[in-house]
């Protein structure tokens, strides 16, 4: 029998928030291309995210990405969940959420968004639960009460957010309530990226190379640089009982954490202060995703974390199956019958290379790969999992 | 018996060089403070490699390191390596290297340091050996005149390398004669970072941490950066044999190589090509050093380019003893004694760690440990070693 999946990285575009983008012209924004000739199909609508996604050299048909009924449909997540045998899923609403919103509406956008996740979820018990969004762009004492309403859902199982805060950053003092609202709640902040790294870094050819700069390094550095800057704040020492989950296995915190306290040690300014070690923050405080493809990465978060803490993701609906790339398919759990749309096809890669990875770093340790892939999850979140 | 210790992350300016950065007033440079008063004796001149450590608002004696005969003398080298039982040491000259030079007198200071640096070598027959330097900002024939002239000392075993290229990172392809003369000649690259990341992306309070933000950071997410570039690039397709070793245990790709493997597979704008896989590239053309100060690090490096490619360093001169934070000195070799300067002083915190790392990886596999401390670096670079 295959073990209990449970996917914690899991995200979802709600029809309102969906709308909400399909209303706008700058970024972030749903671009609709209408047919080229009255005889053609009008192309897939666009979902562009990500400000590089939105260049002037890029043609309409390459900005972003294609947008289907996968990215807002629950029924889509629920065919999704049974085609790759995940139990129970806390999705999310995914990048880049709502910081973008005029401070006057955050809290009401907020409020409604967070619902409307609750009331799907709630419609599929023991399946769905979720991670509320906070409206950053809203006045601190609003966001502060979005973390203690959230509180108050029963499906709400913590919170996701961006790295930017209120603007300056998560070791940005100001967000002091927050974290202060998020301990006394027990809230576990889902940190994500979004905003990758400046574009330069990536140099004048990553075009060639399509989104794979940013993607596979814009975002995992973004989250590296977000948390250990949290930590040299000092957060989680004003704040020893915060909890957080980084996302895709911490970016690359789990390798670089030996010389992140290296030059901790070595600081010679007299500014390193008297701050928790890095090592026992990510013992403490943190939980990291298995969203990183390969059971090298997955070895290294366990050896930071611990294996209690790193919990299965799939990132759907992003990193769909590209058609004849796929080809693992058949190894975990073998194919579906009579699924309906899913029935015949293949799994898609993201998630057999994710399920794999664990499989691979415990080896002959079933135990242990079982917690990671589901075991941690339903005893962090007390999820209440219905086989099948 | 202790293992075999061979370091071949290990930098020294030459005194040549070392004049060279006295005698400018702009990033690099060396910056020696007049004594405030007549009594008192002038502070020890610092060492400006680094744009964010030349800010205006860090006082004078913030700004950069102190430097001391460490950096530039040849027998401070030696008694460092007999205090830590380091039996050779492949040196090369530290960033920002020759990268600053007009590009009329680049390829004749080049010449004149890179034989600087074998004549030091010379001198100490099987302790010493060198990576040479390249005068990037000279015209192209002259660069690769150079790799063919380094290629004749018999003591230069690879050639250390930053990342701009020439001026537009390591992915541009006017860099293609210089990776044909290395692949020609068996030229190994050291890929060693310098310039970090944009300033921004630490945040408005990054100086609040001194200097761990861009030297933990900034530097391993350059190479990481950089290597990536060059392998989405296709250079190692172009050049088969190219050998490239990668510092900081290869920053963070050993870590992200799922996830750029990944996203290469789900890229779907039809640039991803049909490039080797980044695995295939990274046992092929890739070895890493050991300096990575934790086990989690050395796991993670072993496992993608294999036990025997992973080559011990010290990063000696940096990250000196800072005092009272050195505590686990005696565990590896003990103390020395009738050592001169160094006799009665505990192991640099640098060594010791990454030491510890290596032996904590590898655990009852002694061999594979002695592989990583020094076996690998003596059969990949034919050294002629003598113990003691």
């Amino acid at each position: 029998m295959s073990p209990l999946l449970v996917d914690i990285h899991t995200h979802l575009y709600p029809p309102s928030y969906i709308s909400l983008l399909s209303s706008r012209t700058s970024v972030p924004y749903i671009h609709a291309s209408p047919a080229r000739s009255g005889s053609e199909q009008a192309p897939p609508p666009r979902l562009i995210i990500l400000p590089s996604d939105d260049s002037e050299s890029l043609p309409p048909a390459q900005r972003g990405r294609p947008i289907d009924a996968s990215y807002s449909s629950i029924s889509e997540k629920l065919a999704f969940m049974r085609h790759h045998h995940i139990s129970s899923s806390v999705v999310s609403l995914a990048n880049p959420w709502l910081d973008f919103l005029p401070p006057s509406t955050a809290a009401q956008t907020a409020r409604e968004i967070n619902d409307d996740m609750h009331a799907l979820c709630a419609a599929h018990p023991g399946k769905l639960y979720l991670f509320g969004t906070l409206p950053l762009s809203a006045p601190l004492p609003a966001i502060v009460a979005e973390i203690h309403r959230l509180e108050t859902l029963t499906l709400c199982k913590g919170i996701i957010l961006g790295t930017t805060g209120l603007g300056a950053g998560l070791d940005d003092p100001a967000l002091d309530p927050v974290y202060k609202a998020a301990e006394s709640t027990g809230t576990l902040l889902f940190i994500h990226p979004h905003y990758g790294l400046p574009g330069e870094v990536f140099g004048p050819r990553a075009h060639e190379s399509g989104h794979v700069l940013p993607l596979a390094l814009g975002f995992p550095l973004e989250t590296t640089i977000a948390f250990t800057r949290m930590h040299l704040a000092g957060i989680f020492d004003r704040f020893p009982a915060l909890k957080i989950l980084l996302a895709h296995a911490g970016g690359a915190v789990p390798f670089l954490a030996g010389r992140i306290d290296s030059c901790e040690k070595h600081e010679r300014t007299g500014a390193q202060g008297t701050r928790t070690s890095i090592f026992e923050v990510l013992r403490r405080n943190v939980w990291v995703d298995g969203v990183v493809y390969h059971k090298v990465g997955v070895e290294a978060a366990v050896g930071v974390v611990g294996r209690g803490r790193v919990l299965w993701g799939s990132d759907h609906p992003f990193f769909p199956p590209t058609g004849e790339r796929e080809g693992k398919g058949e190894e975990h759990g073998g194919k579906e019958e009579g699924e309906g749309k899913g029935g015949e096809e293949k799994q898609w890669l993201s998630v057999t290379l994710n399920v794999d990875a664990v499989m691979e770093a415990f080896g002959d340790d079933r135990e242990g790969a079982a917690g990671v892939l589901g075991g941690n999850a339903v005893e962090l979140f007390g999820l209440d999992v219905m086989e099948g």
